[in-house]
């Protein structure tokens, strides 16, 4: 029977992001040692604490249909973490619950776009950027942003694309790059927005992740507020990937249309969930300083090991929990370094090709193994790197 | 800003459904005594036990990415009920768990139409029917079914309207009509949709709650597995509303692309739910009929009241958890039944016309209330119309 092209076309027929992954993960379910610097998996679980107070909240009876758009003491506890983080005003009228920040981009792509509509990415992108675009009916533009720029997207650029497009989705911290979006950059995107009127859409889940500088969200920006959607999620701040909780930020007649969407597409989130995720909330910042400090650590550790050598160069992360390493010197591309490195020595990356073209001749790391094993399979991927330089 | 069109279709314009349940709501919420049987909301929580085993799996460490597709243990579990219930071969690469039957609906039409495609539903219908289809871009269209024929479908009055539609939504046993829908109804839907070529997306729900003849499923006729679609959940059979967990039986090649889907709709569903969800369907089927048991005694309850009095008629329930009350000898239609009986007496029940056209002159209760409570209601409701039709 045939199925709908939308859903036959969500992949694109373009390169898989995933199939280094994948066959990390068939090597290690067979019992190699495969050591996985591939994912945005925190190495830490959820705290004892929080799923506590998620069996307080189920065992106490809030086990039923919780309030669709989500319960009202999280949407206030989210929207005044929004507003003390970017002095923008907000209310829950504002919010919108959603079972994770994948949702919520979803939720924002239906909101703006029809089928058939443009909207706009940066490349490189994370892996579900143009699917989630593509699952919609749209169309994803690609616009490249380059190692020379720090990865950050260049307004004219932007303008030069952003004819008829309806949207452009923005991620700072950046996943893969570690890309912290400027105050310029940020002005930047804004012009354009307000002059091709397009709808910014925020992916802000890595905020507590800011190694240098500061998280800006272009919500705060003069005459932003009205078009900006923003997305946050508990999944990296507190350790809570397979809880999927997350919310949307955006003026209050989006947020109702985006509830009756979410009647159709999930009907809410668990109440209990939601309970635990309010408790993890009013832990307040500390917490979240607590979730953050080992990647800012390994981070710090992962730039001194590369400072030691030549032929491997980091982007330096200013923020999120991956690094992104050009491996050009090496004379492979990202996918046949990754490939490599992974016959040879049983340590998987993601090739940069994953990302979008821009990322071709890198890979990511993700810093979420503990730190000695981190600097061990780094010490290896460096030493690989320079055998095949000198093999050249 | 402006949103998308098809987010702001979603609703199509027409009379609000829910805007009973809402004054009921608001009512209730400011002190007033009102007594719902409004909703398919269970009066009992998720058993404790299930619970526990949710807990047990969290602190286990189950709170990072579960697979997309649902656990492998759970799949498995859910393709051996459903094929011990129709006995069509099934198994887990047939399954696809998601965050409730309601995403499940969502993905059924997001893989089966694509924008601007015509799906065909039964009216009455469940609420969520019609907005499911207008948030996929794509156009409902109803098919009448008569209180003269036990909410049957007619294979006629299917075949009139099936020319270039895509799929068929069927509901048995059905919310709002209770019935069950016969092997010869089923017969008639599977022959239309092999002419027409249509998918049927089959809700079942209800699958537990049967109390006149036996449940069975469209997949189990001849040709048809290939061109069906079973929404699955644990709200009803378990009282697991709030923890949104259900599941899509298809060919594996349409739950593949349904897993690439909801990569960017959801991004899986909590692993602490879901082994919770694999304890509760381990219980098996006592567990289901205990929870089923006060649904089926106020049911018959609710029944004997009714044959006492000549003004309100009800379409005997074969199945589901509630009864559709024809109040049309009372002189007012069940828009304004429900309103009258809200004002004078703050009970609250649903009227028709929130389900299609064809249930106009209805009402729907929910056998949600414990014995006596309901009793009282109905017993004040059956009064109420008497008075109505006296003074007509």
């Amino acid at each position: 029977m045939r199925l709908s092209s939308r859903i036959e076309g969500i992949l694109g027929g373009g390169s898989d992001a995933w199939g280094l992954f994948i066959r990390a993960r068939q090597l290690k379910d067979a019992g190699q040692p495969v050591v996985e610097l591939t994912i945005g998996e925190p190495d830490s679980r959820t705290a004892p604490a929080i799923l506590q107070e998620m069996h307080r909240a189920a065992m106490a009876g809030h086990t039923g249909y919780a309030a669709i758009p989500g319960i009202a003491p999280l949407r206030d506890a989210i929207a005044a973490r929004v507003e003390a983080r970017t002095g923008v005003p907000t209310t829950r009228d504002n919010v919108l619950v959603t079972p994770g920040g994948q949702a919520a981009l979803f939720a924002a792509h239906q909101a703006v776009t029809d089928p058939g509509d443009t909207a706009l990415i940066c490349d490189p992108y994370y892996a579900t950027y143009p699917t989630t675009i593509r699952a919609s009916a749209a169309h994803p533009r690609a616009v490249a942003t380059r190692p020379e720029h720090g990865f950050q997207p260049q307004a004219a650029d932007l303008a030069a694309v952003a004819q008829g497009a309806r949207s452009l989705l923005i991620n700072t911290p950046n996943n893969p790059t570690g890309a912290v979006y400027s105050r310029d950059t940020l002005d930047g995107i804004a012009q354009v927005a307000r002059d091709h009127d397009l709808w910014v859409i925020s992916d802000e889940v890595y905020d507590t992740q800011v190694w240098t500088g500061d998280h800006l969200s272009p919500r705060a920006l003069p005459g932003m507020a009205e078009r900006t959607m923003v997305i946050g999620s508990l999944s990296k701040s507190h350790a809570m990937t397979g809880s999927r909780l997350g919310w949307l930020i955006a003026p209050p007649e989006a947020i109702a249309r985006m509830a009756d969407l979410a009647v159709t597409t999930t009907y809410g989130v668990p109440g209990y969930i939601q309970e635990a995720g309010l408790f993890a909330l009013l832990q307040g910042p500390d917490a979240e300083e607590r979730n953050a400090a080992p990647y800012r650590r390994r981070r710090d550790l992962a730039l001194s090991l590369i400072a030691g050598q030549k032929v491997v160069r980091a982007v330096p992360a200013q923020g999120a929990m991956y690094l992104m390493l050009d491996i050009r010197d090496t004379g492979l591309g990202g996918t046949g370094f990754a490939e490599a490195l992974l016959d040879r020595h049983l340590i998987a990356v993601m090739p940069g090709e994953g990302f979008g073209d821009a990322a071709a001749g890198h890979v990511r790391i993700a810093l979420t193994l503990e730190d000695a094993a981190l600097r061990d399979a780094l010490a290896t991927l460096l030493d690989f790197a320079a055998e095949l330089s000198r093999a050249r």
